[in-house]
């Protein structure tokens, strides 16, 4: 490792190095330092050189669980900020040296599934999530954009870099899990599941206009987080059934809506039984095992309930990062609270990357400055 | 049963017996005649007689399967046109020996789920239908409609009997699974089921403007009326898989409507299986049985694909009849190609009730003429 | 006014009074006080003595501009939270004693509008606002309240007063603007106005997850109270012409969502003008002169800009209500300091009306405790 | 005139002409033939030559009236069918000799308003009109697409051209009114103007599910085809103001949703007034003159009628227009019942523009079939 950062120390403008190292998934159950050639930059694109990184519990599903299948010496990570150093000869907004969010999903824009008005699923089904999926991620010395012009937003100086790499990832899905719950203002509110997803749910059911908000979970840390983004109350699975107990405090009318933000596929049934009818529940969870995800007939009205049960791939693109800038500078939500732990230097993303895996209890969330 | 119809022989203005016959739920497996006091009548509500009568499937999940649980003496049937022989001191609109479309759906306007945009729950989960539910039905010689200036629409007289009563719930439930479609102009579209409800759903896809419509089924009657209301192609499950069929047939993108109006459980399954991302699935199906309706993971985007899963109650109430009303009037859509088999008298509402579960392959579906 | 309290001094259970003082519209430009025999209950309704009285600006445009057209000793006020004194007979959830808040819109539930999903124009456009618009107000020592299972909501003993009758109309008015404005999370709006209506739509927009709200008014007291709510930005039309102001702000893109709370019928013409293409605007003003209101047809895209022109009457009725209060009691939103001026005593109704009248320029909102 | 369409004799592959020729506006108020050199092709772009060409009232409007300002030899028209001759290098779904349907609406999908979900404002206000807008159309003897992979669609060898060039506006943007337009199954609307786009929102209105639609114009022509197209009546200028008319064919209730497809500025007074609390205004049309579009402020209920005023450029790109194809393709929509006059010969394009200005009276649509 001890070369690591060498190539840093000359700016970027002088000098092109060919090679980098990254972090990388070396096949299902086996991670490490990969040596790889830095991207070529097509005329639309950018390298990036990250400022700011974060692992995610799906890198560990990635790696440790092979929940998307098979892949050999793949760079992990998807959750970055950065600075370009390169840009291609048809990119028009940024420039060498701009400082960029880089969302985790970077669609091809031309393509018929936006035309549909989805392009989360840009080339198919959740083909805009590219780094670390089917493309190398961001936990390298660079990083490639696709159509930089499109899928990145500037960073702006008054926002730390560790609440910034929230937005990537974190923000836009918790969010979205807001989004699609259809939330009335002063509605009633399940999160289920307060890791640093289910909180941003959370904070993006308050910000949608939520009244009563009941967050689902247990370690301290994120259930004081979970109050601090606006939960009202907490639910603790170790107080028995979380369905009976949430159906106790509705005084057993059920909720306008419910966001699944964790937990296996049993969740799916626990959701729909809180809903009342016509209520919403929506998905924010990536549902990494079992064959299939239970609907309760009864609960579901024997298919008649109008529950809608929804769930979605968080959106990604420079419109999307822009706004979620503009939630942070009007000071609508701090997503710095999620951050409990911060590295600096690359070589720290694999020690970051551990404690998802691990998640001792004072976890929310690490971060690796570069 | 010689002295059913001696009720109707003088106008009900001059004579008001307090006795009828009705064909009830005698107990789960049990159907047959009951006599009954004729309703009471409050300020808002009307009684009505028959003047036409439907048997739906569901009286048959009633009564042969114990859907909805136990009941005893409860008259059935919930689809009925007819003329008001009685209104409360409170009804305006209606008077007297007005011919009336009688909604399968008769909800409390006055509940909050009305409020919340549910009149279909008001009350309770499904609890807008009333009528050989938690009520006795409309196979009887008179029956008693609830808030008859909210739930009752005036039937004009170049609409037959026969087709209007398929406007009480086969219309209102198959445009429902339409509606709750999403269905873009142009866009394809599945229907999983072409009984009477299927078929309507057909016709309501078509009224959405959908281009491409699937049908699935195997009866030819079933199969000639699907064509007739709008299905483009006809996909038969003695064929092999459908879901391989479907997906075949759109070059494996998927659909973006698919619309379940018939089977078991696992219609739900192969519903989201034959959908694109960003699609819609509604079910306009009452699912009779299983603990657990399965949706399939990977097929749904482990939670992320944005594929909505809908479901819900037919609307009922007189705003929605009055529309109906209208789909016929101006040669919209015609449901009298519903109507197979014609019964005269009362009396044979037992034998269309039977034809509804012995279901013989000329069927789609058989009225009584009262 | 010197016996006007007395009736009070008797348990309402015990001691009927027959008569009651209110304060009333007496014709176009005049009011007073007037004896009124006290209102009979229906079997659904409610008579309620009134806890807490606010004046509205709508009051004033009524009396002393002949908005609605010519009245006659029609009491005055449609904004109060009260005790209930007598119930009809088929009041299922509220009795006498109870604390409730009373919506300025108490529509009739069972209406086709409701079922078009308009409660508001129940019974004919903007039929669903009864006091001091076609049946007498809140501003007497007792009003009649219509379906109260329908239209009252409780109150809880742990919001003040003064606080709870900002919801009858102030902030369910205000928030209707926000949603309305179909605000992205992080969007950027713009409240044109900030008396209380324009304060309670800043307050919305932040509800619904609004970025930067940029706000236009000029008195201190309310610019205070616009940053308190959430507002980012503040724009004086001392300072020029609004829309360069504004459009200039957004480096001339214009706002994803506008609400319009106040002005004349140019409003409409500016808030078209700094909408982005696509955008929406919403309004939440009572346009009171004026044959037509005028959208520019330039910025209009000649027609073709989608841009959204929406408006309407805020939301009332019971479901509505609980909602606030949760919103209230949740801590989303504090309308507490909407109310600068507190007068005791229900004689003070005058004076407060009479502030709304002269706009003092240290006044929002003044409330009468009764 | 006479070497006109000597470039086509040879396949396109074997010889590239440099120039060409185009009837273009030489400035306004003046049109003529003009030689340009044939277009170079991008990347993504295409060249086609067309089949089939129709003139649109806004290519008279953009000559005659001066409506988008001064031009000088731009080539005219945006309707066309066409056959690939060029492509460029990263073009992958399309190859020379491919028939094609062009948009009128034809956006760089690479933009920001495309992220925010309004394609045909991509790049500015209206600016996914790009042919004949700012930059040379498509009558001449070749013309460029960009971006063809997105916007361009097959055409299929069973739709005959006069069919399909209907496609590139007269369909999308009539339909594109009923979309905006609200319209529930059953519901009412009003189509105002029946030319060639008021036909298509009829039979979009259809296509929705409407039940009855009025639609409003004079000419006998227009009449039958409006008829044909799913109007159930008709209401003429000539027998007096159209409000009135109307509103008394609804018993004085408005509709549910009018479409507003022609006329001056006049008519979104007219619409709104004939529209009932809740319903929708969606406008369809080129407003052309005026500076202002006057809202009526009582029968838009002073602001809270709920009445929403919509309108917008019509949808293009490739997957619209691969949607029309299927409306088409399974006989949903007939549009070659628009079509009055057919030409053959592009120098005929001239006479075909001349027709859509003088509009004798048995014209709805030319085309000219190259």
């Amino acid at each position: 490792m001890k070369n690591l950062r060498v190539l840093q120390e000359k700016p970027a403008a002088e000098f092109k190095p060919v090679q980098m190292q990254g972090f990388a998934m070396l096949g299902i159950g086996k991670c490490g330092w990969v040596k790889k050639s830095i991207p070529e930059v097509g005329p639309y694109d950018a390298l990036v050189r990250p400022l700011a990184l974060a692992p995610c519990t799906s890198d560990i599903h990635t790696v440790f669980e092979g929940a998307i299948g098979e892949r050999h010496n793949m760079i992990l990570g998807h959750e970055a900020v950065g600075q370009v150093v390169e840009i291609g000869s048809e990119v028009k907004d940024f420039k060498p040296g701009d400082r960029v969010i880089v969302p985790a999903i970077t669609p091809d824009w031309r393509s018929i599934e936006v035309q549909n008005g989805y392009h989360q699923h840009s080339g198919g089904m959740l083909s805009g999530w590219k780094f670390s999926n089917f493309k190398d991620g961001v936990f390298g010395e660079y990083f490639h954009v696709n159509d930089a012009d499109m899928n990145l937003a500037h960073l702006p100086d008054d926002i730390p870099l560790q609440s910034a790499v929230m937005l990537s990832d974190m923000m836009t899905t918790g969010f979205h899990g807001a989004e699609l719950a259809n939330i009335p203002i002063g509605g009633s509110v399940a999160v289920l599941g307060i890791g640093p997803v289910g909180l941003m749910a959370v904070a993006g059911a308050k910000l949608r206009g939520a009244g009563r908000i009941i967050a689902v979970g247990s370690r301290p840390v994120c259930i004081e987080a979970a109050k601090f983004y606006g939960a009202t109350d907490i639910v603790d699975y170790h107080d028995g059934d979380i369905v009976e107990q949430i159906l106790k405090l509705t005084g057993n009318k059920g909720l306008d809506s419910v966001i699944i933000a964790g937990g296996g596929s049993d969740m799916l049934e626990k959701a729909v039984r809180i809903t009342r009818p016509g209520g919403t529940v929506a998905n924010a969870n990536y549902f990494g095992t079992g064959d299939i995800l239970p609907v309760p007939r009864l609960a579901w009205g024997c298919g008649m309930a109008h529950i809608d049960i929804r769930g979605g791939l968080c959106p990604g693109g420079r419109a999307r990062m822009e706004r979620l800038v503009d939630v942070v500078r009007y000071n609508r939500v701090d997503p710095g609270k999620l951050v409990t732990h911060v590295f600096k230097g690359l070589e720290n993303v694999e020690k970051a990357l551990m404690l998802m895996k691990d998640k001792p209890k004072d976890l929310i969330k690490p971060v690796v400055l570069v």
